[in-house]
């Protein structure tokens, strides 16, 4: 039997999410014939690892894509915006993790398990949801196939690792300065992150949100498919190293019942039902660390509404919530052949 | 000129939310002839401050009411439900911060700014919110008086020291242990709380509510008068040492702008209004500790709405969440002469 091997470029790779690509990349056993990895002038010549191998990171520059097959960006919107076109020109399938393209009606927002046919309709450019739209809309999707959702209010726990390593270097120093009584910096945070809560992550719009909170509004709608879907975000910024956690409120069309709801649940790929709250079985980020499943538990009904029901989602928000989202979304696109590159063939 | 001098009773004086009450019974020159610090036998003869005034710690018995004016007790369940009816009994006014009396149709719950006429049909024990409580209903009253508040969701970020003393130990104790790569204990908290978030505080019930969500529901509606209101809570414990913070999304019958909501706000006697988002003033629990407001800020529209507000409320939960509003009830009973106490007559 012959495969098709593809070659692959990490673009970001020296960051938070890039490593964790290239580790789900060898985990998942992605048929790669090669792996590159690519970053800024300043990390060139760094060392990273693809699984056990060891890659020298190059720097990334259009002509870095020639040959590419697939590439997958985790460098924040400007790289994205200025090096994707010119991967995509080359004929590379590129699945963007920054906010560049997420909202493009040229670009498909995908989350597998949730709207796998948008990637029919890509154009080189695939975008990977933010995380914390990921865990979200997993929790979401089954439960909306049912009883049909109508509304979401969502307050976020979300962990510094979501501003990257600089982010939970930041929550170290800070813990380790205060229990010293030494000074210390605030700089990637908005504020003192130890022992603190921040309501505020990103920029804040004219009404009062932030775009990460307006994230969870459009990427939801978009990806669920409904337009109309009404969204009530808060995002809030807690001092947890990796894991982000959200309590939700989701109102539907028709009554469901929590036991539905966590049969429906545990039904879904990708998620698994944590949910035994007397023994304290409940989903929390210690454990959903270097997971890849979106843990969702804490179902009950809404005192007050037979169509609404609370319930609390965890996921690792650099693996289901942007590596493995972005590598499942490659490994899709290979399945469905819709990689445009030709692909090596090897013997298996 | 003379004014009436009281001999007030903290009972549970060697506790968090204790030491608390003493130190605002300084700080607001409560009318006190006499302090006296009661507790359980194991901490008999220890020394706790009244301002800079060391005070012995007695055993709380019923003989200790005996010539008390006012009861201000912080000391559980358990023990209010012992020694309080026998300090009514002897004529104290008792303003009890235990879960015990809440819901008794015979024991006013009192937020002072919110329901001050209720302190009328009090006999004896006056209860005090929960802290997660007092800080929403203090921050939905202005804005339910002007436009009918219909319906409340409420997530919760809240801090170890609502665990008392133990509970702040414990996030120490975790955190350095962490940081040292050191074994640690969970016994306070019901997992591991340094660099977690637990969706779990107190016991929960059979519809899979805790007791601390289902206390947001229940006193949120006897304070305001409101026994249909609608609410559905989310409690979170955060490794936060002091300080509450709640998500809310409030829903109106009459359409609220944010100006308006800012403007109601800032004229509510103990709230603050800390909402200037682009220069990142917000509330946050490390600028609330050691203050009495409520702190309330990210105000906005619902962006699916016009009748419904999203804001962020935090509070020193063992000020105005505890400690404080005790004193402030116990001063609004004085005022008034609803101290059945005689009182001492003195010389101002």
């Amino acid at each position: 039997m012959t495969i098709k091997q593809y070659k692959v470029a990490v673009l970001g790779a020296t960051g938070a999410v890039g490593r964790e690509m290239l580790a789900v990349l060898d985990e998942r056993r992605f048929p790669a014939s090669e792996v590159i990895a690519l970053a800024s002038t300043r990390s060139e010549g760094e060392e990273v690892l693809w699984g056990k191998r060891p890659l020298k990171v190059r720097v990334a520059t259009p002509e870095a894509f020639d040959g590419v097959d697939i590439v997958l960006a985790s460098a924040g919107g400007t790289v994205s915006r200025e090096l994707l076109p010119e991967a995509a020109r080359r004929g590379c399938f590129c699945v963007d993790n920054s906010n560049a393209f997420r909202m493009f009606d040229t670009v498909p927002l995908v989350v597998p398990e949730v709207n796998p046919d948008d990637l029919l309709w890509h154009d080189g450019i695939v975008a990977n949801p933010n995380c914390s739209t990921v865990q979200l809309v997993m929790a979401l999707q089954p439960l909306h196939q049912v009883a049909g959702l109508r509304r979401v209010v969502v307050s976020t726990y979300q962990s510094v690792s979501g501003a990257g390593q600089k982010g939970m270097d930041e929550l170290s120093a800070q813990t380790i300065a205060l229990f010293n009584q030494k000074p210390f910096e605030v700089k990637v945070h908005n504020a003192r992150i130890a022992f603190n809560v921040i309501p505020h992550i990103g920029t804040f719009d004219a009404q009062g949100y932030t775009d990460e909170e307006m994230k969870l509004v459009y990427e939801s709608r978009k990806i669920m498919g409904l337009p109309e879907l009404r969204v009530t975000p808060t995002a809030v910024r807690v001092p947890v190293f990796g894991g982000h956690s959200e309590s939700v409120l989701a109102e539907f069309e028709r009554p469901l019942t929590p036991a539905q709801a966590r049969e429906l649940l545990a039904k879904m790929p990708g998620v698994s039902v944590v949910d035994d709250p007397k023994q304290r079985q409940y989903p929390m980020p210690i454990d959903a660390a270097e997971k890849d499943d979106v843990f969702v538990g804490r179902i009950r009904q809404d005192p007050t509404d037979l169509n609404a029901l609370a319930f609390w989602v965890v996921a690792d928000n650099l693996r289901k919530g942007a590596a493995t989202n972005a590598v499942q979304i490659a490994l899709l696109a290979v399945e469905r052949g819709l990689v445009r590159g030709a692909g090596r063939t090897a013997k298996a």
